[in-house]
C-alpha cells in the first residue's frame, strides 16, 4: 500500500505515560510475520470512559466493552487486527470471554477490568487460541514508550500509524495526553469512530471522563467522513492513570475540567484527521464548512450531505470546481436553505451569490484552489445562523481499486 | 461513452399513440450538431400528472412545471438536454416564462398548458432565445411515432436511449402506454426520478391519474438508485390523451382503474430498471430483497442503505461475495435487525444465518454467483414481516472516471 499523499511528515514523538505500558505481538491472526496484537497494562487507579459504533449489528468485542465499561476502571487493553470478531455469534461472544481471561490470568486483574478491541475481516470466527501463545509474555515487557509500535500493529488498510500527543497543565501537574488511531475507510459519523485509544496521567473519575468525550467526539470523530459507511467495531476508549498525582477530578465544575478538555478536545480533532488523510484512495482533504443553516445540527447534515455526496467527491478527485454539485448535495439534505440566498466559496473564491453563479468570480482562481492538496468548501445557505464544519476526503478509482478487491 | 454492458439488446418499438405528436431539433444548448430539444404536442383533452424532485433546491422548470400541474391540462411537453436550467435564480424563472411562452405561441395554447424540464449542467443560464428558431418549426413537423429520437434528444451521460410500451384493455378500449426516460447518474429515491415521459391514449381524470403515479413511483423510480445522489431537476410526467375513446375514468374505484394501474406499474418499473442498466460505469444490475423487517418503510431503508453503501458497490465491482459487508450496512441503517438472527442470500446461496457465517455454505457458488451479470442479494433481519426490493449497480472505477471529468 502507498503512503497517502496526505499523510504527516512523521510520526510525532509520544513521551511515556506513568501508569500504562505497551507491548505488541505477532499472533499471526491473519498477516503473517507482523504484529498483529497490542496489549495495553495500566496501573490500578485508571479510570475508563468509552463511545462505540452506533450499528445495530456491532461486533463481539463492542459488546464487551459496553457490559463492562460501566464499572469505570480499567487494567488492560487487548487489540488485535485482521480479524473483526464481528458476525461471529455464540462462538464470538465465547471468543471475547476467553480473550478477557488470558489477559486477566497474565496481569493479575478481573476480567472486567480488561477491555478488547477487534478490526478486520468481518464474519470469520476469531480463534482466541492465538493469544494464548503472546499475553502472558506481552505483558511481562510491556514497556511505557511502545507507542509507534502499538499505533503499527493495530493498522489494517492504513497506509501510516496515527498518533498524537498533547501536554497540557491541569492544576498544579503538568499532565501528558497520547492517542493513537486506525482507520482508512469503513468511517462514518455519529458512530463513535474506528479504533481510537487515548491514555493521559491525569486523575479524573469516570463518569467526569465520560462527558468529557462525550463532547469531544462531537466535532472530531463524528464530524469525518470517507465514505459514509459505518463499522460494526467502530471503538473509542480513553484511559486516565492518574499518575500525575493529583486528587481525581470528580466535577466538571473543577477548574482543572476545561483546560483538560481543551487538550482531550485537541487531540481527538487531530487523531480524526489523520485518518480522513489516510481515507482509502484519498488524494484531498477536504473542509466543509456550512453556515446560515436553521442549527448547528441542520449545518451538520447539510456539511455531510456535501462530505458524503459521491458526485462531489469524484469532482474534488477531478479537481473540478464544480459548484452544482454542492447546490445538488445541499437540497438533497433535505434541511432549510434557501436556494435563492445560497452562496458557495472554494476557498476564498465565492463561485456563487444569491442563488446563481457569481458574474464577477475567476474561474482560474477556483480551478487553482481545486489543484490544491486541502480544499475548503463553504457554503452560506442563508436560512439562519447555524454553523458547522465536516472533513472528508476526494472519492479516487484507487477507493474503487482498494475496496474492490479487500479480501482476497 | 461506450454502451453499458447491462444495456436492452435493443430499444423497443413503441407504436403511434393517438392524441400525442413528436419533433425533436438541434438547439445548440450545449453539444454541437446532436438533437437536444424534444417537443411533444398533445390534442386538447389530454390531462397530466406529475411528480418532482424532493430537492430544496429543484430547477427553475420543476418550480414551472409545480405551479402548472394543478391545471390538469396539458398542450406541450418541451424538454431540453445540456442545461439544466438550475440554480439560475431570477434568469432562471425568466427563461421558464418565455420558454412556454414560445411554444404557447406555437401551437395555439395557454402557457400554462405547457410543461417544461431541463437536464444537464447546473448554474449556466438557459438562453431561452435557443428554443426560438426550432420550436415554431418542431410543431409544425411532429408526428407519432418519433419515440426514439425523442428518448435520443434527452440523453446526457446516458449511453442508450430508454423506452418502454405496453398494450392493455381497459374497459372495451385497446389502450397503449409508451414511456421514454434518461439518467445514468445522480439518481436517488425518494425524489421521484430523473426525467421520465409517459404517454397514453386512456381517458382519465387528472386527479386518478395522480393518485395512480405516486402509487406507481413507489415500487420503481423511488425503489432505486445509482449513487443516492439526487438532481435538483427531476422529474416525471404522465399524459393520457383520451384518444382510445372511453368516458374518461374518474375516480380510483372504476373497474377500468386497476387494469390501467397494473400496466402503468409495470411500465415505470421496467424504465427504472433500464436507469440503472445504463448507472454511471454500471457492470453489474443489483436486486436487493430484504425480508423479516419490522415494516415494508423499514425494509426499505435498509435495503437502500445496502444498495447506497460504496463498500457494498465496491465489493460487487470485484466479484467479491462479501457479505461482511451487507452485515455492515444493515447495521449502519439503524432500523430494527436481529443481529443474532440474520441471514444472507447471494443468489441461490446461504452465506450466513443465525448471525454468523453459514458453515455449509460453498464458496465457489457463491463466487460464480457474483461474476453474473445480475446479482441478487437477499437479507432476512430477523425483526418482523416486512419487506421490500430496490436495485442498484456496482461502483467501479468508470464511475469515478466518469464523474471527475463531466464538465470538461
Amino acid at each position: 500500500m502507498k503512503l497517502s499523499p496526505l499523510a504527516p511528515a512523521s510520526f510525532p514523538d509520544l513521551p511515556a505515560i506513568d501508569g500504562v505500558r505497551l507491548a505488541t505481538a505477532a499472533a499471526g491472526i491473519k498477516y503473517p510475520g507482523r504484529a498483529d496484537v497490542m496489549l495495553a497494562v495500566f496501573d490500578k487507579a485508571t479510570t475508563v470512559a468509552g463511545v462505540f459504533t452506533r450499528s445495530r449489528c456491532p461486533s463481539a468485542p463492542v459488546d464487551w466493552c459496553k457490559a463492562v465499561l460501566g464499572g469505570g476502571r480499567a487494567r488492560a487493553l487487548l487489540v488485535n487486527s485482521g480479524n473483526a470478531n464481528a458476525f461471529t455469534g455464540k462462538r464470538g461472544r465465547e471468543a471475547t470471554k476467553i480473550s478477557a481471561a488470558l489477559v486477566a490470568d497474565a496481569i493479575g486483574c478481573r476480567k472486567r477490568e480488561v477491555f478488547l478491541a477487534s478490526t478486520g475481516v468481518i464474519g470469520e470466527p476469531l480463534d482466541p487460541s492465538k493469544f494464548e501463545g503472546v499475553v502472558g509474555a506481552a505483558a511481562a515487557r510491556a514497556e511505557p514508550d511502545a507507542w509507534l509500535d502499538a499505533a503499527r500493529a493495530i493498522m489494517t488498510t492504513d497506509t501510516y500509524p496515527k498518533g498524537a500527543t498533547h501536554r497540557v497543565t491541569v492544576g498544579d501537574a503538568a499532565v501528558t495526553i497520547n492517542g493513537i488511531a486506525k482507520g482508512a475507510g469503513m468511517i462514518a459519523p455519529d458512530m463513535a469512530t474506528m479504533l481510537a485509544f487515548v491514555v493521559t496521567d491525569a486523575a479524573i473519575d469516570a463518569p467526569v471522563l465520560q462527558a468529557m468525550l462525550d463532547r469531544g467526539v462531537r466535532d472530531s470523530f463524528n464530524a469525518i467522513t470517507v465514505d459514509g459507511d459505518t463499522s460494526t467495531s467502530d471503538t473509542l476508549l480513553v484511559f486516565a492513570t492518574g499518575a500525575a498525582g493529583e486528587t481525581p477530578i470528580s466535577d466538571s465544575g473543577d477548574r482543572r475540567f476545561r483546560p483538560l478538555r481543551a487538550a482531550l478536545d485537541d487531540l481527538l480533532r487531530d487523531l480524526a484527521h489523520q485518518v480522513v488523510r489516510d481515507g482509502e484512495g484519498a488524494r484531498k482533504f477536504v473542509e466543509v464548512r456550512v453556515t446560515g443553516a436553521a442549527s448547528k445540527r441542520s449545518a451538520r447534515r447539510i456539511a455531510m450531505a456535501i462530505a458524503n455526496s459521491p458526485l462531489v467527491k469524484t469532482a474534488i478527485a477531478g479537481e473540478d470546481a464544480n459548484w452544482g454539485r454542492i447546490v445538488m448535495a445541499v437540497g438533497k439534505a433535505g434541511e432549510p436553505a434557501d436556494r435563492d440566498k445560497l452562496a458557495i466559496w472554494f476557498g476564498e473564491t465565492r463561485v456563487a451569490v444569491r442563488g446563481e453563479r457569481d458574474r464577477h468570480y475567476s474561474e482560474a482562481e477556483a480551478a487553482a484552489h481545486m489543484r490544491r492538496r486541502e480544499i475548503v468548501i463553504t457554503v452560506d445557505v442563508g436560512a439562519g445562523k447555524g454553523r458547522d464544519t465536516v472533513w472528508t476526503c476526494d472519492l479516487t478509482k484507487d477507493y474503487v481499486a482498494i475496496n474492490g478487491d479487500y479480501r482476497s
